[in-house]
This record gives C-alpha cells, structure tokens and sequence, in this order.
C-alpha cells in the first residue's frame, strides 16, 4: 500500500509524523554477491548451532514455556567473557531494541543529545520516536570525530565506533576525554563493529564502565558473532544504568529474547576459538579488499570495521552503484550530501570480494 | 540489587516513575506441577519444531543474515488461515510487543483509554509507560463486562476477551456494541485466549475487522499455539492500522522476528490439524478440573480460557496458594483487593490437574 493511500485518521500525533529507519535491502533470492548490510561472510560458531539445534530436541516440548525474562545464562556469559559483572550487563532483541531502551532512558531530557552529523541512520530515527531533541556535530573533513567539537551543553552524546559509515575508529583516550567532559551525561559507544579493530583489547571501551559510571556501550550478536538473522544485542554499563534498562524493557516486552535465541547465543560467546579465527579473518579480507580498491584507483578510508568506505574520483558513486547491481553485486549508496560519492562495501568472502573487483573492473574499463 | 541502593540520578523522569510489569514466576527447575503463567500443557506441533530444525541444518550459515523484516511468509501464512489479506495483518516479538506498539500508535491522544478495573496487568504499565490517561471501568459484580458502562469520551478502549484472570468471555455481539459506539476511537481486543472458546470462529472478532475500521485484534502463539519460549505475537486490523504498527515498529526495532521464530511460527499455523486436536483437548480438560473443583466446594467463573477462576468460600486464597506451593503446586494469586479471594489456575496435563486436585483435597481435610 502506498503512504499516499493510508488513511491515518485514527493514528496518534506521534505515529503520523514518524520518519521510520529504511533498513538495507534484504533480498529475497541468495545468488547475489550481498555486499550491502555488513552481515558476516562467515556462517556462526557450529557450537551456536548445536546448542539451538539441543533445544530443539531434547527440549522442544519447553517452548511452551515463557523463556527467562532477563536471559540470565546469557548475561553471566558475556560477563564471563568480558570480566565483568552479570548486573553489567544487560540484553535485547537486537542491538537496535537496546538502543531504543537507551534512547527511552536516558535520552528523553531537558537538554539536547549531541551526535555525528554522520553515523547510524537509526540514532535521528529514535530521537523522533522518543521525542529526543538532537544537536548534530559534523565529522571533520577527514571523516574522523573531534571530541573537542562537543564541548557543549547536552544530556547525551551517542556515537558508533567504529563509526558507520565511514568505518574510522576513536582512539580510546579521545573517548576517555568524551566521558569526561560531560560527567551529568549519558555517553553511549555504540561498538557494533568494535571486534574487527585489530587490536580490541585497546579499542573498546567496556573496561571503562568501572571508570565512568555515565557510559553505556552496546555491541551485537550480528556482526562478528554472524547471528544477524537470531536477534541478540546487549549493552554494558554501571548497575545504575543497567536497572533503568531493565525497569524500562519490564515497561515495554517482558521477554524480548526467546530460548533458542539464548542458548544460541550463549553458546557462541563460549566459543572463543571459533569467534577469534573468523574475527582475524575478516580484518585479512578486509585489508586485501581495500588493497585492491585503491588498486583501481579508489580512495578507502582507515577502516576498523568490516566494511570499507570508498570514492572514485570523477565518477558518480551512485552510478556505480546501480552498475553493480546489474551484475548481481549490491552494496550500499547513501544520498545524504556529504558521502553521497562514497560507497559503503562490506567485506565479503574471498571468492565474494574478487568478484567485486572483478565487476568494477569491467565497470571502469568500460568507461575509459 | 535492591531497587533501594540504585542511584538514578542519570534516569529520565519516565525512567524513574515507571511501575514494571511483574511476570508470573518462572522456576527454574522442572519439578513442579507449574499452574501459573497459563502456558500450554502441550507441547508445540512437531511440524513447527521440525520447520525450525529444517532453518539450524539446511540454512544455519543463512543465520549470518538479517531475517526478512516484516517476516512476511508468516503473515501470508497467517491470512491465509483467517481468510485476511497479509495487510491486514501484524507480528511482532511476543503479544506484549504488539500491544506496547499498539499504545504507542492508538492511545496516546487527549482523551483516556478505557479499560476494565481487572485485565491484563500489563495494561496500566503500558499506559504509564506512554503516558496514556486511562479509565477504569468496574467490572460488574459477577466479574463481567457491562459494554453499557463505556458510554464515556475516550479515544480508545482495551479489553480482553476471554478477559484474564477471570476467564470470561464477552459475546460477539456486545463487542460490536462496543465497537460501533465509539467509531473515532480505537478499540482493541486482546484475544489471546480466544482459541478456547467452545465456540472460536463465533467467538472471535477477527471476522468484524472488514466491518469497522477501528478494530484491532490481537493474538499470541503463547497459549494455543505453545509457543510462549519463541515470543511470536499478532495483530489484525484494518490496513490503515496496520500501517501504523509498521511504521511503529520501523522507528523502533525493525527486525522483531528472528529467522528460527519466523520458520516455527508459520509452521504451526499450517498445522491445522495438530491445533484443533491439542485446543479441543484443553477445552475438555477445564471442564474436568471445573468439575473436580466445584466437587471440592469451589465458585468457578465460566472460563473460555486455557485456566479457571476460582474461590472457596470462608477460606484465605492467598494462604491456599502458599501451601500448594510448599507441595510443588504453582498457581497464581492477585492481592488487587476486589479478587483477592480468588486463585487462576492455568489448565494442565491431566496429571498435572489431579495432582492438583489431590494436594487440594489434603490441605482442605486438614482444615476441617
């Protein structure tokens, strides 16, 4: 149905002037190059298989019961694995229902929510949903984030990092100085992509959550842990800011996550072998991939991500785009002004990324 | 940690003013007769649990990839069994979330929601969550609802039918009194138990949808479909309804549905056959235990639920709950001062209900 056609008189003020997130196309047939939602190349830990594929035999007959509302096993976990407290840790149906629940918590204030002009198309999608009323700070011209640019009253401050779509990576001590600035703030670092840093350990934030009791991080099961069709994120933060998502989840869906989704997922953070060689693989691919862009004559930006951020000068990015679709390789194009010559390409398998070039090859050959 | 000892000083204000929803309890052991939270005492159609099998070893690499977001072969499947077209119908992550979404777009307006005094104790969570006024409209003295007495300004009106925790059914007809009395507000009705009606086809509003265009239903795989660990919920409504709940959804969390979940769930509604048997099934086993318990002196309100509505006059209700509990027996017990003579029991096995009915005969003879 068209949005022309919808009668709407019926919908609250809200739901009329909703601007809801466009996610990546997920196409329905599997014999495209899919470069386009930085999904893993990499089926999920065989361990994480098998311990759903144990609920679904030994335990079907459980599925008619509730699922433990607060996912305990999986929170104990991800404790185990990061070091920390399970009252640190707190899990949802997806990095986005966490994020929603952050912006429902902490973001719904007085004072605006600082953001990069550029990053997560989903961050200015909650604002308006939660009536959360944002000052965009723009990348610098290099596309990295300048801590000092958000010296500036707020209640909030959200950032992915590595950011999307660019890839680039805040070293620690700038965030460090981010959290410190803004003591009466909730700082959140959103480290969707953090696991493909090279060095993570370094990297990510989480060991700051004992330092800073306003910093909230989130990270997800569908990147490096390959379980984006599953449905797992989480969150990790002081026990004060944990019980408000908790309080707030209690509010809105008792169980977001249901059994075979927890014991998936615990399962694979318990995989730590399988998590690590994969990881490893992906940054290879990854320099190997942007190698051969800049082979052909594209400018790559530093990428700590699994995905790179790419322009060709003199050609329209969208146009290569569309070129590549043609051939059966999509990635993904955004038309806002300042990247709209860029290209955001996630990395793909070996055979998956030589295809690309393979079809860019061919693109620009034809054009010269 | 003590909700005393939480600094929230980094809370919204609706953070800090929320009242939870408090699940019914989930043990985590097996060994009790669990009479508590309503689930099925059949397991889940093997079709259903073989369909999710199907997704962990023909397509467990899929897992990589986001689910299809609008999990549209699930409502096709779903529209198919109602005889509804797939825009007319919504899923989202359990009932819970479909009603959370349903506030969100329907209810936060000017004018109250009215609601019966006793329903779904979610629902005053919700309101509060939204920041939705309501009304609250006193059952009549045989815990029945009197539609007369929502003659009242509101935009909108909830209610469940069976209503929980009394069981009772409101006839069709009163429902479309209803409906058609307050044609510029919403009115949704929470059929979660419908399937055990006697009667389900004449029961239910579904058919009503096509005849006013402010009607939401909505459903759950939790009960009927013994499905509450894979938290599927549904809406029907009204294609300019369901656009709204989408467009919620989309400024909310896009991907509610995993890709196991989306499987299971469409796999049990195919299952026809499975259903009617283990939902015919459920319907004989209330009669027996309303039978076994007015045989023990029990009030037992008519139930079109999978559970029964029950007191025993000139003893405590709550004292009868704690020491079934201390026999392994869980039941559940509302300290809301106008039922708090009354105990929900949530049909079981067979054994399951005459143990129940044993330990009771006990405690009773004991007492006289």
């Amino acid at each position: 149905m068209s949005i022309m056609s919808i009668d709407n008189r019926l919908w609250s003020a809200k739901a009329k002037t909703l601007s809801p997130y466009v996610p990546g196309e997920q196409p329905k047939h599997d014999n495209l190059v899919k470069l386009n939602t930085n999904e893993n190349p990499y089926p999920p830990s065989p361990k994480a298989v098998m311990a759903m594929q144990a609920v679904l035999s030994d335990e079907a007959r459980m599925l008619r019961l509730y699922p433990e509302p607060e996912s305990d096993e999986l929170c104990q976990a991800l404790a185990g694995y990061y070091g920390l407290k399970p009252e640190e840790v707190f899990v949802g149906n997806g990095s986005d229902e966490v994020l929603a629940l952050v912006f429902a918590c902490f973001f719904t204030k007085e004072r605006p929510l600082l953001m990069p002009d550029i990053s997560y198309s989903f961050y200015p999608v909650y604002a308006d949903t939660f009536g959360v009323t944002t000052h965009s700070i723009p990348l610098k011209d290099d596309f990295s984030i300048g801590v000092e640019d958000y010296h500036k009253p707020c209640d909030g401050v959200i950032l992915a990092n590595p950011n999307a779509p660019t890839g680039r990576l805040l070293p620690i001590e700038d965030i460090k100085k981010l959290i410190a600035m803004h003591p009466d703030a909730v700082v959140v670092i959103d480290e969707a992509y953090i696991d493909y840093a090279d060095d993570v350990k370094e990297a990510s934030a989480i060991r700051l959550i004992r330092q800073f009791d306003n910093l909230v991080i989130t990270q997800t099961f569908s990147k490096s842990r390959a379980l984006a069709g599953l449905r797992v994120g989480m969150a990790f933060a002081n026990p004060n800011l944990i019980a408000a998502l908790t309080a707030m989840k209690n509010s809105f869906n008792s169980y977001p996550l249901d059994r075979i989704a927890q014991a998936g997922a615990k399962a694979s953070v318990e995989d730590v072998t399988y998590f690590e060689d994969k990881r490893t693989q992906v940054i290879k691919l990854r320099k190997a991939l942007t190698q051969d862009l800049q082979a052909l004559g594209f400018t790559v930006l530093p990428s700590a991500a699994n995905f790179v951020f790419a322009t060709l000068a003199a050609h329209d990015a969208a146009d290569i785009s569309d070129r590549l679709r043609q051939e059966g390789v999509i990635v993904r194009h955004f038309k806002q002004p300042r990247i709209k010559d860029y290209l955001r390409i996630s990395v793909g398998t070996q055979a998956q990324n030589e295809r690309l070039i393979e079809v860019l090859t061919h693109i620009l050959s034809v054009d010269n």
